[in-house]
């Protein structure tokens, strides 16, 4: 594993052209610091582009897609074929995500990992099956080893599609019945937190069947982990392909350059797994809004991340992120648009 | 007062199009409220407009601009100067709140109420000038009755202009140097709460400036409301010419059944000055964004309102308000563009 690609070193921040961008954010004309974090986005994307005034033209959203194993211990409020029904409905343009990334003018992609029902060539859906769906994490690993590698580099060559492309930033989302309870799994073995604290309702469980999950949860991590492991482990034994592909997308974003917004409750857990395995992933990540699942606050408190967005959502697809965009495309037109103070003529 | 325009009823809200879009919304391929809040926006949003699925097309932004005789205290951080400047860098489109306009497709206009330098004609700016900036508070009422009636009735002039043009959506902006020492003077009227723990540093006060603005204030509320007063009297006695058409144009648009964003700590502290003159405001009015000025927590409570955003913006203009406008435009979008379960072939 430490010949591993996604150890490889991450791209350095250009800090002389963040300074510069905040040398530009010190002469538009409004008090020093008024527009808040909108300054602050636009700093992070000077030093990530490496230039003074960054662009945000090209945004890239990739949705993994896969089923679980687990599913049939009853921890979603969703059958399984939903999954599969989900890809169709990307691929058609009906779902959120879709319609967020027509609204933002993003290129959206989905790829699927391994849906229990192969859904057939669509398009704008990328066939990476790996299996039809993991193991069921209550009774043994949920991947293979093979399988963990395939979807991490399933997740880098979303991110080599993207930069192909010119993406200036990339969006993961992910799409799998049953993926709260891997993403929770994970979430739980990365951060030392309990499975009743972190467990909730994903799709919508009620009260006792969240007990349930939480239940199975704490299970598999006592199968598992039961001493701990280090993170590929815990993505190879909890996760799920899209989990794990999402992972690997950060890492390979920032060894691209490429900043990435996460988006809710998944991605999250998925972006932590990813700075575990490479911390220096941490410094090319935005994180786009606080999910209404509970689980959520807890990884965001690990990452250390404050989200732009706090709207209850909790639809994943990147859904959550999609809705942030256009706050990057105001910091950029801000930023590069404004008058200056000398430029308008203004006493400072 | 008891006959004026402003007391007059607001429209009412089509609760029968608000349950036809809730129902929409659960037929949506999603989770049901997995969109949180931007599900509650398109509820709204067809309540508002009679109908299940709303549009957002027209979106209007008047920026009211005047000076404070209160200037003369020292309680801002720039010359009075500035307030003509930023007229014409509205007019040129080179502010903030000019730069978020055209990101979101919207229509903006300014209205001169009273800066002490007229700017002459501009393109973009309307002359509404009611007086070369209101009075010192702290000694005598910013207003006189007529010059009350004047700011509010160009509020409801501005929501005229936008409802000739078939705005879905009114936002109003403010500028004017010391025009937080009357936003945070009409707030603590308002909501009788303390000068010390409203005032806050507007475009950038030390720590010293910003106690002895609130000195200023104190002494303003003990000198012109000595026994409390009623809420257009507080907006004569301690508002500016910005605010006062502010909340006119909340009560105008109510009354014409166009729904406001109301951006920051002024523009919300006109909102509340709006409900106390005409209670069913309320139900017109979103949020955009809670401002880093310290009084604009206060006056949220005191409004039982929960802005969109949380930014850490303090810059007025409507910028905050224009922030969140895509938002609204995605709500609708999500709303009418989505798939139904029916439609996508999804078991749910």
């Amino acid at each position: 594993m430490i010949d591993s690609w996604y150890h490889r070193p991450v791209a350095a921040i250009d800090d002389q052209a963040a300074r510069a961008a905040l040398e530009r954010q010190a002469q538009l004309t409004k008090p020093p610091g008024s527009l808040g974090r909108l300054e602050e986005l636009a700093v992070r994307l000077a030093g990530w582009q490496g230039v003074a005034q960054p662009v945000l033209d090209t945004v890239w959203i990739t949705v993994f897609a896969a089923d679980h194993g687990v599913a049939e211990e009853g921890v979603s409020a969703f059958p399984q074929a939903v999954t599969t029904e989900m890809i169709r409905n990307f691929s058609r343009g009906g779902a959120a995500v879709s319609v967020l990334a027509r609204e933002a003018g993003a290129h959206m992609e989905v790829v699927d990992l391994g849906a229990v029902e192969a859904p057939g060539p669509l398009p704008g859906v990328h066939s990476a099956r790996i299996a039809a769906g993991t193991a069921n994490l209550r009774r043994e690993p949920a991947m293979t080893a093979e399988g963990l590698e395939a979807a991490l580099a399933a997740g880098h060559a979303a991110v080599d599609r993207a930069v192909a492309e010119g993406a200036h930033l990339f969006v993961g989302g992910e799409m799998g019945i049953a993926n709260t309870t891997a993403a929770t799994a994970v979430a739980c073995a990365l951060t030392g937190r309990d499975p009743e604290s972190l467990t909730g309702p994903g799709t919508g469980l009620d009260t006792e069947a969240v007990d349930r999950k939480a239940g199975v949860i704490r299970e598999a991590l006592a199968l598992q982990i039961p001493d701990g492991a280090d993170p590929a482990e815990v993505l190879r034994r909890l996760g799920g392909f899209e989990v794990a592909a999402l992972a690997g997308a950060y890492i390979a974003a920032a060894q691209a350059g490429t900043p990435a917004l996460v988006d809710g409750f998944i991605a999250s857990t998925a972006a932590l797994a990813a700075i575990r395995l490479s911390p220096g992933v941490a410094d090319w990540l935005l994180f786009g809004h606080c999910s209404a699942e509970p689980g959520h606050a807890a990884v965001l408190e690990a990452l250390g991340a404050e989200p732009l967005l706090a709207l209850d959502m909790r639809l994943g697809e990147g859904s959550g992120a999609a809705t942030a965009v256009p706050l990057l495309r105001q910091a950029v037109s801000l930023h590069n648009r404004m008058a200056t103070f000398e430029e308008a003529g203004i006493s400072s």
